[in-house]
Parts: C-alpha cells; structure tokens; sequence
C-alpha cells in the first residue's frame, strides 16, 4: 500500500509568504520530516509527528520520509524557501533514484515556495529584473575550482548572481574569497546586496559597492545578490534606495 | 499627498500559488494596473478600477501607476510569475529613475510570487537542484549576439539553464537556434523540459532529449528548462519520470 509525499516549501519564513496549496499539503499530512527551525514555522496539531533532523543528514530524512510514505503515511517533508533550490526535492530524487524499486510507486507532490533571492530582490526594487543565475557556494556539494569557474562564467556572461550559503563556520572564508574573483570581471560600483531573513521580524537588508563588500556581514541565513554591470541604483530621500537590473539592454529590437 | 503601490505576483496562475500577502494587497488596493489575463486571475469588487493594457506597454503601464499612487491613490500593478523576473517590478523602478522627483517619494512595495520556473520544476521533480542560471530569450531586450553569448557561457559553467519567452509570433527562430547552439555543448541526452502553464487546467510538461528538442511544442505561455550534464531522468513504471540535478559533483568535500 502506498501513501503520498508532499515536498513543500515554506518561504523565507514570513507565514504570509506560504503558498495555500503548501498549506492545504500541511492540513492533509500526517508525519513531518524537516531542519528543526523550520518545521517549527508550521502550526502542527497535536496528532501529527514532528520528525526534526540535521541540516546536513537530507538524504537520511528523505530515505526515511520515503519508507513511511511507501508504507502507507501521508508524509511531508518540510524545506525553507522553494524546495526545489537547494533543498530537499533533490534529495528526495536522489533518494528514489538509489532506493528500492517501490519507492517510484510512490505518490510524490512537490509544490512550490517563495525561495530566498525572489523574497530578497523584492524588498530592494528589482536586482533579479534581467538575466541572472544562482550558484550555492558550499564546497561539500562541489569542488571550489568548479565555483570559481562558474563566478567568472557569470561575471564575463553578464548574469546578476544570487548566492546561496554563502558562509558558515565551515566555510568562513568563500564568499570574500568570490568577492575577490569577481572584483577583477565587475566596476568597483557594482551594488551587492546582503539579504538576510527576508520578510522576518530579525529581517536585515544592506546594500554595499562590490570593491569595498564586506562578507563578513553574511551569515548562515543570507542570501547574497551582485548585481551586473547594468545593475543600478536610485536614492531616494525618505526612503531607502531602491536596486534594479533594466529590462534593456541597448541594441535590441525595441 | 502620496499613496501607495503594490507590485504583486499572482504566480503562475494556479490561485492557490498565491501568496497570502499578495491577497492582502489585492483587497487594499483600489486601481489594479496589469496585462488583461494577469488582472484576470483576481476577483475584484465593483469598487475596484481594472485598467489593463497590451503586453508590450510595461514601461507606460508602470509610469500611470505611479503617477496614481503619488497623488494619493492605492495602487496595485499585477504581474504573472514573480514581479521581480522578467516582470513589472523592473519596469516600475526604471519609470522612477527616470521619472519626477516626487515619484521617488511613493510608498513602493513589491511582493514576491512563485516564477513559472519553480513551478514546471515542482511538477517534475528537482530539475533546478543546483546551480542554474535564468535568460529571457527575447531580443527585443537585447541583442542575438549577447544572448548567444550567455547561452554559451551557462552551458560551459555547467548551470541548468531555465528559458523565459522561449518564442512568439514576432520571434519564431530563436528557440530553435538556441536547441542547435547547445547541441554543440552538452550531451545528446540532456533532459529538457518545456512547461506549459503550470499548475493551471490546461497545463502540458514534455520531457524530451536535448539532441531531438522540438523548439515547435513551445509557445508563448511555457517555460523550458535545459538541463546540466548532471541532471538525470528517472523512469518510473506506473507514473511520470522524475527529472532532477543531483546536489552534489563528485570531488566536494563531502
């Protein structure tokens, strides 16, 4: 007998950043497998499981989700932001790639989130407005030469580039590290942005020039945005200034 | 006196892709700017103005929008997707670096929402599981040569590559020569995905290889999702295959 596997997102963090059909998935489980803070963003009822592990043991949590899902449970597994972004909708893949043969019977619904970088250009203006990428800087996933490559890739492609894990106890010195390799492909005044907990009451936005960006503002939850060449800025008095990519690049149809 | 002017995303049409917060907005507002099927999917009052416009008028949309909110007005201007992706939030930072003083002074928020991309990968997987990069192929944005260019540069930094406005009636090639650029980089078998409408009644995914890629299935309402050298298929007997790029490449520290 098989049960179902929702593979949901919740955003940034902010409730009202949670799609309706992420919630509807929530109502409808019966066993949560999750990074504990943000199975704690759910309202769980008393007779449903809260199954919290490590942010490093993903491919153990999905294996895990999988078995009771194939054994009849209405799972759901439970990442930040979109899980489709460096989160759990890869693993649970992988975990069914590699696992036994009625773990493809299973009934697997993965629905989308708000992830990091859409929430953190928001509050900006629009830095993600042209051509961009998205590039995980842990150096588990992927040897460091092969970032390198794919910065300086971006950089000479002209892409803005939204960083994940940018930094941790782990990591600490790769994004000043990117910081540098970019600084020789972009202008000193290229504006970086340092998102971090968008949406959330901690929330902390700032905006610094790419020749003096400082990594040691970022932390384990902040999404990192460097503009392009194009990428400008509009001050504003009152308010803060706004960061935007134009939609044009001269030279097209207009 | 200024008012106030949301810009929101409706997701990619599904109604409950939308974000609570962007529902929140939608009731305040009382002057909704959009292309007519994104003003579509809300259901206004009798008290609420509905003035849609053509496709191709973003930059005029978003400076009436503005001058709406600056003389007091609440104003929402509606983008499909994520407002910040290819979409309005773009549009309405450019009318304000160019526009008057007092334009600065608005109370601008913009609203994050689920973009198409993250709603075809949901349906089929984890497609975009690692680092990947985001290009509109539309060239009336810019020129064929740089797109080219970017095109070239993704594939050989190894992102997956997602295609936003992949064809039209005024732009019938592009997708195709895109197909046959990438042909010369990555393998025959490369998965690529083109989602239509994710999410919505009418919705069509097709997964077929990269090296017989038929740039005709596309249309204007569909997103296509090149895959990596990494991203695998997994065949599964009684449901869809699952298309995923693993978290991981060989030679991290994991």
């Amino acid at each position: 007998m098989t049960g179902k596997l929702f593979v949901i997102g919740t955003g940034p963090g902010n409730p009202d950043q949670m799609t309706p059909e992420a919630r509807t998935a929530v109502s409808e489980a019966t066993e949560f497998y999750g990074y504990g803070p943000y199975l704690d963003r759910l309202e769980l009822r008393v007779d449903q499981r809260r199954l919290a592990s490590d942010n490093r043991e993903e491919l153990d949590r999905a294996s895990t989700a999988l078995r009771a899902a194939a054994s009849g449970a209405t799972v759901c597994v439970v990442s930040g932001g979109d899980p489709g972004v460096f989160a759990m909708a890869a693993a649970v893949c992988e975990a069914i790639d590699n696992g036994p043969e009625e773990w493809r019977a299973v009934d697997l619904t993965v629905l989308p989130g708000i992830t990091a970088m859409l929430a953190v250009a928001a509050r900006v203006g629009a830095p993600l407005g042209h051509d961009f990428c998205t590039i995980s800087l842990s150096d588990n996933l992927k040897p460091w030469n092969i970032i390198e490559n794919r910065l300086l890739c971006a950089a000479r492609a002209g892409f803005v580039i939204a960083l994940y894990n940018p930094i941790s106890k782990a990591r600490p010195w790769q994004l000043g590290t990117a910081f540098d390799l970019l600084r020789s492909e972009l202008p000193f005044a290229t504006p970086v942005i340092f998102g971090r907990a968008a949406g959330r009451p901690d929330e902390r936005i700032t905006v610094q020039q790419l020749g003096e960006a400082d990594a040691a503002i970022a932390d384990m939850a902040t999404c990192v945005i460097i503009g392009s060449s194009e990428t400008k800025i509009i001050a504003r008095d009152t308010l803060s200034d706004l960061v935007y990519t134009p939609r044009f690049i001269s030279g097209g149809n207009r």
